[in-house]
C-alpha cells in the first residue's frame, strides 16, 4: 500500500492543468467492414497487436491458449475508460457535494476549505493540503448509508456536465476503450475495472457504461460499519480510510478482490504501472498496455508532467518492454462515443 | 467489524468438542428421479421452499422475478459447504504447517504455543489465549509470497486427512449443498462464498470443489504489500491482520467485494446472523437458510452451547422470521458425497 493516501493526493492539483483544455473534436460516426469488433481504431500497430493477443490465447490449439476461467482482464478508470483532466471526474463530485451539503453546515461559511469551496476558489481551499483534501473526502463521502451514498452519486452522475465539453461525465469515455471491452468479453474475458477512484463512487454506473458489475470493480475505499438501525440493518460510510488502490496498491486490490493474476492490463498512469509490472511478470501470454494521451484537439495532450494522471516512468518502462502505447491522436478514430 | 478477530478466535476451541463424534454414515447413492437437481435432498419443507423461491424469482411474468445480474447467493463455508468439527480445517492447517515448518524454527521448540503444539498438546497450546492464538496464525499464514502460500495450501488439502474420518476435507462437503449451489447457478444465480476463514486458504480449491472461483470467494485476510524482488515483482503476506470476514463484517465484506445484496443467503451459525439479517431486509423476494447440525450419526449434532459453529440467536431469529432451518438428520438422504 502506498505511505500517501492517493484517493486523497490525487484531488491535489485540479486546477493548475488548464493549460491543455479540450478544443474541438470530431466524433462523426465513420463507416466499418461489417462485423468489425474495434471500429474506432486505426489500422495500426496498436490495433494489430490487441487482435493477436486475443487470437493466441483464445484459438484451439495455440500455444499460447489460455483457459476462459484465467482471461482476466484489468483496466484503469480516470484517464484509462474516461477523461480525467482538468480534474478527476470524482474531485469535481466532491466539490459538488460540499455545496449540496453547505445547507446543513452552516459553519461551513467560516471553515476552511469549505468556505473557500463555496466562494469558487478551488485553489485556496486545496492550499490546506492534505488535511484539507481528507477533510473535503470525508464531509463529502462518508456520514451517510451505503445505500443514500449510490442514490447520491446516481443523481449527479446523470446530471453532472463537464465544465469546458458540456457533456455529461459518462459521455466523455472512450468509445476505442468500450469496444475494447466488448471484444474482450465476446472472447472469453472477464473485464475488471481496478482504479484508484472510490469503489462506491463508480459501482453505482459501471454497468450501465462499461458493462462492468459491481462485483467487478476494485477501487479506493473508506470503512464501514454494520449497525441495525430501528430495526433496519444498514452499513454506514465511516469517516476512516480503508484501502487506496493505487500504485503499489493496485496488485495488492487486485490480489484481494480477483485472487488470480490479470492476463491483460490496461492503464495510461504511473499510477497503473505497478499493475502492469504484476500483470507482466506472471507466465505465459501477457498483455500491457498504456494509453498515452495525445490528441490535444480530440481530448488532452499530457505526459510526463501532468498534473494529473502523470505518465513518466511507466512510459520509459513500457518502451523497454514492449508494452503497447496507445497514441490516442494517431490510433483511434474517434475520442468519444 | 468485530472487535475481536475471529479468524484468530476461532481456533480458541478446538478440542473441545470431542463428545459430539462421527460414528458411520450411509452414502450409497439411492435412485432418483431422471434431471431432479437435488436429489440428496428429501421431499421435505425445506426443498420445497428452496424450490418454490428459486420459481418465483427465475420464472418469466413472476411478480416475484428477478434479473439474472441480481441473483447473488453467498454461502458460508465452514459447517455450511463442509463439517468443521471438532474444530476449523484450517486449524487443522495451522498445527500441521508448525509441524512442517519446525525444522526452519529449531528455538519453537522452547518456545510457546509452538513447544506444546510440537508436543501434540493443543490444549496447553492454546493455554495462552488470544496472543498464542496469534502467534500461530502469523506464523503460520504470512512470510510468504502469495504465490508460495497457494502452493502450500494446495499440497495440503490434496493429502490433508479428517483424524475421525479418515477422509480427505475436501470429501467432507456437504452433497446437498454441492447440488444446490449447482441447481442455483443453473438457475442464473452467482454464487460467492462468505467465510470467517482465510480468503487465500479458500480460494486454490474452492473452484475445484464447489464451482466458485477465486473472485467469489470473500473472507478474512491478513495485509499484503507489493515489493520488486530481484527484478520480480511478488505480494508478501504480512503478519497483520487486513480484515476479519466474521458477524458484523460479513456485510462489510459482501458490500466491500460484491457490492449488491444478496437475495439468498446460507449459513449454519450465528456468526452468520448478520449476513442473513442483511440479505434479508433488501426489497423484493429473499431467502435465508440455516443449516442445522442435527445428524449426530451422519455429521454432527450440535447448535446452542458448541464451542465450534454455535447457532443460538440466529436459531431463535430464524424461527421468529420464518427462515428456512434445514434438518440435516431429516431433510438430506446423503451428508457426504
Amino acid at each position: 500500500m502506498t505511505s500517501q493516501p492517493h484517493m486523497i493526493s490525487r484531488l491535489r492539483c485540479l486546477p493548475l492543468s488548464a493549460a491543455a483544455l479540450l478544443t474541438l473534436w470530431a466524433t462523426g460516426a465513420t463507416a466499418q467492414p461489417a462485423g468489425d469488433p474495434l471500429p474506432s481504431w486505426n489500422d495500426t500497430a496498436s490495433r494489430h497487436a490487441i487482435v493477436a493477443f486475443v487470437d493466441k490465447v483464445t484459438r484451439a490449439g495455440s500455444p499460447d491458449f489460455v483457459a476462459v476461467a484465467e482471461r482476466i482482464a484489468t483496466f484503469d478508470n480516470d484517464g484509462t475508460l474516461w477523461s480525467e483532466q482538468p480534474m478527476y471526474v470524482q474531485a469535481f463530485f466532491a466539490f459538488d457535494r460540499v455545496k449540496a451539503l453547505a445547507p446543513q453546515h452552516p459553519e461551513w461559511r467560516q471553515k476552511e476549505p469549505f468556505a473557500s469551496i463555496l466562494k469558487g476558489d478551488v485553489k485556496a481551499a486545496l492550499a490546506g493540503g492534505e488535511r484539507a483534501l481528507a477533510d473535503i473526502i470525508m464531509a463529502t463521502h462518508a456520514g451517510t448509508t451505503t445505500e443514500e451514498f449510490e442514490g447520491v452519486v446516481r443523481d449527479w452522475i446523470g446530471t453532472a456536465k463537464h465544465p469546458k465539453t458540456g457533456r455529461l461525465h459518462t459521455e466523455m469515455v472512450f468509445q476505442p476503450m468500450l469496444e475494447l471491452l466488448t471484444y474482450l468479453r465476446a472472447n472469453g474475458f472477464k473485464t475488471f475495472i481496478v482504479s484508484g477512484g472510490g469503489i462506491e463512487f463508480m459501482r453505482p454506473w459501471a454497468e450501465k457504461v462499461y458493462g462492468i458489475p459491481p462485483e467487478q470493480v476494485v477501487g479506493s475505499s473508506i470503512k464501514t460499519r454494520f449497525e441495525v438501525r430501528d430495526g433496519t440493518p444498514v452499513l454506514l460510510r465511516l469517516p476512516e480510510l480503508n484501502f487506496v488502490d493505487d500504485k503499489a496498491g493496485k496488485p495488492v486490490g487486485i490480489n484481494m478482490h480477483i485472487g488470480r493474476r490479470p492476463i491483460a492490463a490496461f492503464g495510461n498512469s504511473d499510477g497503473d504501472l505497478q499493475m502492469l509490472q504484476w500483470t507482466a511478470a506472471g507466465p505465459g501470454p501477457r498483455f500491457c498496455l498504456y494509453v498515452h494521451h495525445t490528441d490535444a484537439a480530440r481530448e488532452w495532450a499530457y505526459d510526463r508532467s501532468s498534473h494529473v494522471g502523470s505518465l513518466d516512468k511507466g512510459l520509459d518502462e513500457a518502451r523497454a518492454k514492449g508494452w503497447v502505447v496507445v497514441d490516442m491522436k494517431n490510433d483511434w478514430k474517434v475520442i468519444f462515443p
